[in-house]
Order: C-alpha cells, then sequence, then structure tokens
C-alpha cells in the first residue's frame, strides 16, 4: 500500500487552533519533526484526508477567535495586557452577551424536561398547558424519545399556523415544514439534496458577497461551484438585478446554476430588503430556472424606520399562481436570533414550496438517518410559533421580554450606525436589521504593504492588532467576501448597552492610531 | 438550459412516505399526471438531484415504519384491524417504550432550563450543584449560548475523567474529546475527514453484516466503497480474523480500503466482543494500516453471564506502546442507550486517540461550521459521565434507577431469546448485549418465491405481512444486511415485560401461520 508522502506544506496548525498558547521555539521544532515522523504512518494525515474539507472556511469561528480565547486564557493567567477583558463582537450569541432568556420560554422547557413540577404551583397555567401539549406529543411523553425524523407532528402544525398569521393567510401545509437543528442544518440538508454533477454541469449556487460564511463552507464541503453576486454597498447592500444577471451569465459558461441563496435581514449587512427587491428576485429565479433558498432567520429584526420584514413566500404569493404555483422556494427560521437568542437550543424549521413529492420523499428519508433533531429545540421552536396570547396569564410578561429586547437591539443598532460614522476613515451602512453593521475600512497603503507581506489579508491583519491592543474581537470582511480593494469588519450589536459604547470609543482609537501608524 | 427529463420510474413514492393513508386508485393516477407535468419544469427532481442521496437507505425508518404510523392514524380513524394497537419493536427508542428517565438527570435539566429554580429548596443540592457548575461553563450561564464547537470545556473534562475511570487509569485528553449531536453525528464527522478519491484510489469502509444502517447510509451519501465483512451467526455473530482478511483483500482490488468499523456491544446482532477479538481486531488494523472506528454506544448494555465490555482504547493502551503510539482509534458513546435511553437530547462524544494533529485542526474547524451541538444534550452528557457519587444526597435513587432499568433489560434479552428458540424456524442467538435480537427465520420456498415476483426482500415481505396482520413493526434483515439465502429480522427487546411477552407470543403465532401458509 502506497504510504502517504510529507507535504512540503506541513505546519503545526493545531498549536494555535487547539486553543493552547504556543510553546517555546525549541519545543516547536521538536514536536514538528516528532509528528512529521508519526505522520508518515498515519492513515488520515492533512495529505489523505479529504479535500472538501480542507478547502472549508468558517471565518465567524477563525483563527482570530482562536486567538482571542488564548488571550484569554492569558489574562486568566495573568499575562498583562493593555486590557482587562476581551470583548466578543464576533459572533451573534445573544445570551452569551447577556441578553435574559424569555421567562415563559424556560419555565416550559423546565416542565418539559421533569414533568413532576407540573404537580407544583409555581408555575403558570398556560406554561403548564403547554408543557403537556408538547409532551402528550413525544413518544412515552418525554422530550427523551425520538421524534418523527420531520419533526413533532404538532410542532409544525403550530409552525404552520405561525406562518399563516405571519404571511397574512397564505396557506401553510405543515408535511412542508421540517424541524432541523438550527437554520444551518436545514441549509445544509437543502444544498446536499441539489448539488451534483461534475465539470461543467457541477451545480452552481448563486450566494450574497458579503454571505454569511455557512453557505461557502457547506459548498466547499459538497464541492459545489460557489457563484458570487455582489451586494451593492453604495445602496445600502441592496440586490441590484442587473448583477444578478451578470454572475448568472459568467457562471453559466463553466457550471450548472440551480440555487440562488438569500439572507433577508442580511448577515452580515443588515439590510432588509424592500418588497420590490424580493418581486424581482423571484421573477428573476422564475425566469432563469433557479432554486430559491430565503435565509429568514432574523425575520423579527428589523430595526430601521420605513423598513418591514416581507416574507419571499407571502411575495411569492401575492405575485399569483403563475409563481405560486411554480418557483421553488425553501424558507429557514431558528430559535437563534430575533428576540429569543436561544442558540444553544440548535432549533429551526424550514418550509419548503413546490417541491417535488419525489424529492421530499429523498428528503425524509435523508433527514431520517440522523433520527431527529434535539426535542428539546424542538419544544422550543413550537413556543417561539405558539408565543402566550393575549388573555393568557404569561402574555403580559412575554410581551414586555420581547419589546424590552427588541428596543434594545434597535436603540444599539442606530448608536453603532452613528458612532462608527463619526470615525474618519470608517463607513457605516444603516443596521436596518439583523445584529450586524458591516463597516467599510480605509486602510492605509503600508498597511496593506504589511499585512500583505506577512501573507494576511489587509483586515485580518487590522482586526489581529485591534484585538492584540484592545481586545476587541471583530470578523474581518474577508471571511465574508468583499468587492476587491474593499475592507470590513463585521461587528455584532449585541452588547450591553455600556459595553458597545466602550467598544466603539476603542474601535474609534484604534482606527485613528492605526490610520496614524501606518501613514 | 436542458430541461430536466422525466424518468421512466417516476412513482408517488410521497403517498405512502408522507405517512398519509393512500387515496383511491382515480385519484392516484390524476396526481401522477399533474407531477409529472409539474415536474418537468422543476429545478429539483428525482432525476436532477444528488445521485448519492438517492442511493441512501435507512431501513430503522423505512417503509415498514412508515406504514405502521399509517396503520396507527387508520385505527384512531376506526378502520377495523385484526388487532388494537401497533407494538413498535423496530427502533432503540426505550422512553417510547414506557422506559423512565433518571429522575437526577431531569432535576438537573430543568435547574439549568429555568435556573429560578435552583433558589427553590425542592431539589436536592447535588442536582442544585451540578446545574451551577453547567451553568458557569455557559456563556452568560445560559444553555441558549453557543458552546465552543468543540463541546463545552468542563464536560469534556469530565467526559476524560470517566473515560480514566471506565478504563482503569488509562490517560485520557481532554482535547482529544469531542461532543456531538448523538453517536451518529460523530460518525458522519469522522467519515467525512476520512472519504474521498475516485475510482480504485476511493476510499472503501469496512462495516460488519449485519450492520447499523447509519454506516451504510452514510456512505451512500459520502459516495465512500462499502466493503462488508459477515460476521459469523454460528459463533454468536462474532468477528473472525480470516473473515477480515478475505473482506480487505476482496476490497482491495477496486478501491483503497482505510476504514475499519465496529459496533461493540453489537447492534442489531446483540454480540458483545470478547478481549481476545478486540486485540485481534487492533492487531489486525495495525498490520493493515486502517483506521478504527468503535461504535460503543451500548457499553452499559452488557447482560449475559462471562460477558464484559472491553473498550477498544483500554485492549489497545494494554497491547502496549507499539499499538497504543500508532494505531488510529476514535470511539462513540451517546446519551441515547445504556440505562439513560435519552434519544430525543441528541447527545454524544467521540474520543479520538493518535490523531494526526493538523488533521485535529481540521476536525475543529469542520465541527465549527454547524457551529455547536445542541447544549441541552452536552448538559446530560456531562451527566452522564458525571452521575451522583456514594455520599451525595441522590446517590441511592439514581443507583436504584439505573440498576432496575438496566436489570429489566437483562430480564428482557433472556426472556426473547427463550422464547423465539422455542418457535420452530426461528433460531436466536443470546441477547448478550445492546438492546436488539437478530433472529434467523426460516422462510419457505414459496413464500420466497412470492416475495420476489412482488419486488420484495422474502423477509421486508414477513414482516410487511406481521404488521399487517398482528401490529408488530420489526426491521427485516435485509436492512442490515445479511448472507445470501438467510432471512432475519430486528427485534428491540425494549417493551415492558408483559408486552414483550405479548408482543413475542404473537410474533410465535405468526411466524406458524405464515410457515403453514406457505408450506
Amino acid at each position: 500500500m502506497k504510504l502517504p508522502q510529507i507535504s512540503s506544506h506541513r505546519r503545526v496548525a493545531c498549536v494555535s487552533l487547539s486553543g493552547v498558547s504556543e510553546p517555546p521555539r525549541g519545543l516547536v521544532q521538536e514536536k514538528m519533526t516528532e509528528n512529521a515522523v508519526f505522520s508518515q504512518n498515519k492513515v488520515l494525515t492533512i495529505d489523505t484526508m479529504n479535500p472538501n474539507v480542507k478547502n472549508v472556511e468558517y471565518a465567524v469561528r477563525g483563527p482570530i477567535v482562536q486567538r482571542a480565547v488564548q488571550i484569554e486564557k492569558e489574562l486568566r493567567e495573568g499575562v498583562k495586557k493593555p486590557f482587562t477583558e476581551v470583548i466578543k463582537a464576533n459572533i451573534g450569541d445573544a445570551h452569551a452577551m447577556g441578553q435574559q432568556p424569555i421567562t415563559f420560554f424556560r419555565q416550559v422547557l423546565a416542565l418539559c424536561s421533569y414533568p413532576e413540577l407540573l404537580k407544583d404551583n409555581m408555575f403558570p397555567e398556560d406554561a403548564k398547558s403547554r408543557a403537556r401539549r408538547i409532551l402528550q406529543a413525544c413518544g412515552g411523553s418525554s422530550l427523551g424519545a425520538y421524534s418523527a425524523s420531520q419533526g413533532i407532528d404538532c410542532v409544525r402544525q403550530d409552525v404552520a399556523r405561525y406562518i399563516e398569521r405571519r404571511d397574512g393567510g397564505v396557506p401553510c401545509d405543515p408535511d412542508n415544514v421540517y424541524l432541523t437543528s438550527g437554520a444551518s442544518d436545514g441549509i445544509v440538508t437543502m444544498l446536499k439534496l441539489l448539488v451534483c454533477g461534475e465539470g461543467a454541469s457541477k451545480t452552481g449556487v448563486m450566494i450574497s458577497i458579503p454571505q454569511y460564511p455557512l453557505y461557502s463552507a457547506a459548498l466547499a464541503e459538497l464541492g459545489a461551484v460557489q457563484v458570487n453576486y455582489y451586494l451593492n454597498e453604495e445602496k445600502c447592500w441592496s440586490m441590484d438585478l442587473s448583477e444578478l444577471e451578470r454572475s448568472l451569465a459568467e457562471a453559466r459558461k463553466h457550471c450548472n446554476p440551480k440555487v440562488l441563496c438569500i439572507i433577508n435581514p442580511g448577515n452580515p449587512t443588515g439590510q432588509v430588503q424592500s418588497r420590490q427587491c424580493i418581486e424581482d428576485v423571484i421573477r428573476f429565479a422564475a425566469k432563469e430556472h433557479l432554486f430559491l433558498m430565503a435565509d429568514e432567520v432574523y425575520q423579527d429584526n428589523v430595526y430601521a424606520e420605513g423598513c418591514q420584514f416581507h416574507s419571499f413566500k407571502k411575495v411569492l404569493f401575492e405575485l399569483g399562481p403563475q409563481y405560486s404555483n411554480t418557483v421553488e422556494l425553501v424558507s429557514f427560521h431558528s430559535t437563534s436570533k430575533c428576540y429569543m437568542g436561544e442558540c444553544g437550543f440548535r432549533g429551526g424549521y424550514m418550509e419548503v414550496i413546490n417541491m417535488d413529492p419525489e424529492v421530499k420523499a429523498q428528503l425524509i428519508k435523508l433527514v431520517s438517518v440522523r433520527l431527529c433533531p434535539a426535542v428539546p429545540g424542538q419544544a422550543l421552536m413550537d413556543l417561539v410559533v405558539n408565543s402566550p396570547q393575549p388573555g393568557e396569564p404569561s402574555y403580559t410578561t412575554f410581551m414586555k421580554e420581547r419589546t424590552t429586547t427588541l428596543s434594545l437591539l434597535a436603540e444599539k443598532a442606530k448608536l453603532t450606525e452613528e458612532i462608527l460614522n463619526t470615525v474618519p476613515g470608517i463607513t457605516c451602512n444603516p443596521v436596518q436589521g439583523a445584529m450586524y453593521s458591516f463597516p467599510n475600512i480605509s486602510l492605509p497603503q503600508k498597511a496593506i504593504k504589511e499585512a500583505k507581506a506577512l501573507g494576511q489579508a489587509p483586515d485580518m491583519f487590522y482586526c489581529m492588532k485591534m484585538l492584540e491592543e484592545t481586545g476587541i474581537c471583530l470578523v474581518p470582511g474577508s471571511g465574508f467576501g468583499q468587492k476587491d480593494g474593499t475592507y470590513h469588519f463585521r461587528m455584532t450589536i449585541l452588547p450591553p448597552t455600556d459595553k458597545l459604547k466602550l467598544l466603539l470609543a476603542k474601535v474609534k482609537e484604534f482606527h485613528q492610531k492605526f490610520t496614524r501608524q501606518y501613514s
């Protein structure tokens, strides 16, 4: 049997990635040799592993975040730094940033976890009745039983009713609803069904640039062709029909573009699409025979005046049967964002529209291999789509908590945009929705040159320096994609207002210092 | 653009798969035409979808289970049947079969879900302290925050200590532990890393026959070559070294076999491997340069006298540094089986041994794309590996519950074997461990002929008939793989003792009737 060769690019990448501080140089050398000797005999090495996995990149948890974890450890160990804490504004992780869970949701989850509590008088009646309803739908009345692979029946029914209310009565069939482990799971599952072929007939998937890197990562893993269309930064990151046309025509020269992905409200852009734009996109998909994937996980996160969330499905149906009977659409939602921020539960759903019945059977088969999404996440998804109603004992508290969280986010969205725009060299589009700002940063030529000499993307160089000097953890724009020669970072608006102000002041100070240093 | 063609094998497979009762024949015809017309214009059809997904099969939730769901619905609607309930013995879903959750686990989960309960006096102190410890390790002290992609640090540390205790002190590094969404998730992730190549250099993965169909399904999805090695039914489903050698030599003619998968205790066989056998397998893997994947999710489910669970890792280390420093091994565990049976939480972990550090970095990157396993499942995994200790207030109840569940399972394992072996034409190996019996069934030639005429596997024909006539839902052996010309079914031992007795009596009666009918 052929033994794997030691590649020339061998390196001790694990040292930084495992979050362990780098050992002294001598040790690294020694370890490298040792690894090389071992690796020569290993079955699974960087050279023998699946090359598609090697091509995967995921900036949101990439090298900068690993370095942040390292720095946190150094701080705990007493290493002196020009700051006392790392502020992570790299990921949309609301609870980690101090956002409080919705009381009602957690009460029901506790009741479902330990049904003995149903006997107690400490919980409101509506929480108890929700818990009973969920448990009745579980095998053996336990969250510990597998559910149907597509998700618990009554949860899918509740999701369907939620969608109908949201979309002003457009009908939703629970059979078209699939519960997922967060939206990511649904997106990857759909791409798995869609991607095939080799060479010029390989599936092309159109994604926005900038994009959420789950898309590029999943496409790399599946070996699909990533087809970029650029959002218009000058017009507040909106979608241009002409750009879609350009991108598609270009792609058709070398692959088979079949899918168009949209994130609305936008991640990382914070853009909220107009009804007109969505209409244009649907007409475009119909005309060009594209499968639409609409990532709508931020559907409650709309802050800017005059902006409103329009679901792709609603607009599709308003365009009439010519479209609503033909255009294939899947929409994704999740428990992780909006006012819930319950990322850790990995709850989510997708609704498929106009999917071929035979493909639906294949989809059900595919999801059944993984048995089912985690049941506590399904229960939570149910609560989100079946929240307390007027007249129920938990309604007032629920509404207060929900409104407070969403108003705070709106306030922080405004604050972020305003303060960033006071910095010379930073230009920030309005954060109309979602949880992120994605400002454009001017970098001096000298900095760009130095970054390139280090083999780093210039905005990675910038963000890494900011992390080392201020303790602020942002994600460089290069991780999301951007027009050549432009630079950005993504920053969440999630830190508590006081900390956010401090963070923005530090960013301002750092940017000015950085600009002076490299001018 | 080329429009997808209507394939000759077009069929309305969705009708049965969606669990909806079949509409009258005329309607089906009409629907077929309608579907065909629609499909012609669809982007995603059975002909344009990923062919690897099409090749996936998953018997445990296959057509027979879908028919069972249908029958349940018919019963609810008042359709008369020769039975009043469907008994599902098709899947290892303990809670659905009435097994009670461990009180301590659920108390802690309730406390973690709704930390207000920590203020109450209704929970034992050890439950509270476990909950506090888990919450402290969560971002914002909330189960709703994302965890590190590899899993919560302190949970991985607890897993490492558990493994060390289990393996008599063999060291375990928490950095080698990855939390997963059930064992399935870990298995698929590892296969993703391992599978690559085309043609004769395509990765071959050796799996036992019979196997748990997750393996064949994952291999089909990844486009890997499934390399079968047969377990020895005559020797209680044990592994034969000569068979491994035969299988490997055969495979090397047409692919690149790199991985050897073992399930111990066995699913569906119920076999528990001897220490000697494990030693042989490790030596074989070392000699033949194979990556070992040990599925050890039934590690507490050992019932037969003289049988004992030996972890692959422990045996590996006992073989000395020549093996323990070189053989690449990954072991999987889960919250779904053993005495816990908490399938719905999708908790699990894997430990990698001797993995190339560069590949580990790739693995961390790969798992980070999906952000993290569901946090409630991680918390539950923690409780399993860090259960109440002597002296703690919950210890007595915990031990009582654990012991009761395991003794009941042992009793039912014995009962199943004994009763099945009283049936002429059924031969059942001892259920030494796990949760299944996999008896050999003699089918009359006439039945085999009739099945083949219907295009069905003979044991599928048998099981489907049993379901229709008795309401008992088993999985045909063909879904797990079996030697040509032999027939089996898999039956869980999970129903409550009384129901299990009833079920076994019905199986006996059915088998005799079936044999008479087709003789």
